[in-house]
């Protein structure tokens, strides 16, 4: 049988998935201080750790946070994945908050100096609407993100690029596409461009092209499973590029996808209520390099 | 003794602070999905209650969250403050998450539909710093916070207005203000208008008007400690008014300060290192209708 939830904490292992781990003064749950990762579980093994970890380290170095070792990490993620089943495919999330406020400010028993963090690692089975939205594709509507384009590049302090514990508006964002009607949001910037959807990379295919929005200048997150389709896009015949493009230029181009490490690859099959080019063969062409 | 950190949960009483109490698939820690209020608790109580209630219940109705009701609110506090030295300045937080992930996928055991969310109450010693800085002042230095003033305005998903658990940004802005040798930050918004702080509210004197930013049309949060005070200005011989300002007008008002419920009144002393005209009398009478 699929367990729900696999919850692994370091130094105990395995424990259930509604024991209590988190204090009260964590500073991941009182100020949404923390960073994570979500990745793919096939054959037992999450996809991409490497790639993951990569991210996830850039994410810690930009909040100023003492994540563990590598070795810790994947460590956590090998005992998660050894109570999974194989054939199943699986939502494996490693988290890492700031740890208890307590701790943050200065009563730390370690020799070392810096405060304890909070690290652990969930695994659970990914959810039919994501299965389902690789098969038929998204509704998708843009909303504004509020932010210029290059906004957040020179202002470091805004996080552009880390992927924190801070998503309410990502959630937020998905609520009001909820209740559009719709399977999930576009940001658009303040001037004009695609950026992102909340949980998932943009790509299209332009004239041979496959592209996504470049993160250095806009302060997106970099998908990690859009950069490996980007990086073996010529495996399907076509070129990768990153560039700027407007939801008005989306409506002319061979295809757009939503691509994140749990859903794979959606196709957007409106964009505010638009139909967009959807050749399904061309979905299901990306589906099996990447996979899913 | 004062206790170093109280903690609170329903049906549970008052737990040992180092409880874990919130599961690994909180959506507070996985998503920052919550919202919360920080309280001045003196003489054994919190001020400004019902004031911090009714903003918590409107932060839960713009984010789609299932807040308690309010006598299970009011009950946490109390509880809180059972156990609190009247003699001794406190800061009590309430905080409600959307509750575990499971819980909101549908496997709510309770008749009413509803996803459980998870609700806690935290009452700890207000911090030396925060008392040092009513006395002495804060240098601030300005950062952009990437919006134009108005853009939240017409974006629910954006969350203006709503004291979310989701602070990363916010703790990432006074992070970066310390590498610069301030102590505070005052948020620009893109199009060069003074904002707010990231945990208080802009509160300005201008030729006897005592000044604070729109909340409505700026999408900062409300405050609520600033709000009294501007409710009470006539006792200080001053009138009240909502208005935007630059950090260029700033330099030349009668006085700045950042206001918040546990920190109280701090005066701006110098912004992006310019000294602000600043009395010390006009701050202490501030501070003392405050009562802090």
């Amino acid at each position: 049988m699929t367990p729900a939830r696999i919850v692994v904490v370091p130094g105990k292992g395995v424990v259930p998935a509604d024991t209590p781990i988190l204090t009260a003064d964590d500073l991941g749950v009182l100020r949404g201080d923390g960073i994570f990762e979500t990745m793919h579980v096939r054959g037992g093994r999450p996809w991409l750790l490497d790639e993951h970890l990569d991210r996830m380290a850039r994410s810690a170095a930009r909040m100023g946070l003492a994540l563990p070792p590598r070795a810790e990490l994947v460590d956590l993620a090998e005992q998660a994945c050894a109570e999974w089943p194989p054939g199943v495919e699986g939502a494996l999330r490693l988290v890492c908050t700031r740890g208890p406020e307590s701790g943050a400010t200065g009563q730390d028993p370690r020799p070392g100096g810096a405060a304890p963090v909070t690290l652990f690692a969930t695994l659970s089975p990914v959810g039919q609407a994501s299965i389902e939205a690789r098969r038929v594709g998204l509704a998708v509507v843009t909303a504004t993100l509020g932010f210029a384009a290059g906004a957040r590049t020179d202002a470091p302090w805004l996080l552009g690029g880390v992927k924190s514990l801070s998503y309410a508006v990502n959630m937020a964002s998905q609520r009001w596409a909820a209740e559009q009607g719709a399977d999930d949001v576009l940001w658009v910037s303040s001037d004009g461009y695609a950026l992102e959807a909340p949980t998932a990379t943009l790509v299209w295919l332009s004239g041979g092209t496959l592209c996504t929005v470049p993160a250095g200048t806009t302060g997106i997150l970099p998908g990690t499973t859009a950069r490996w389709l980007l990086d073996h896009a010529d495996r399907l015949g076509w070129t990768a590029a990153e560039r700027m493009v407007t939801p008005a230029e989306l409506a002319r181009v061979d295809g757009a996808w939503l691509v994140s490490s749990v859903r794979g690859v959606a196709a957007i099959r409106t964009l505010d209520g638009a139909a967009l080019a959807a050749d399904p063969e061309r979905t299901a062409r990306i589906t099996a390099l990447l996979g899913y």
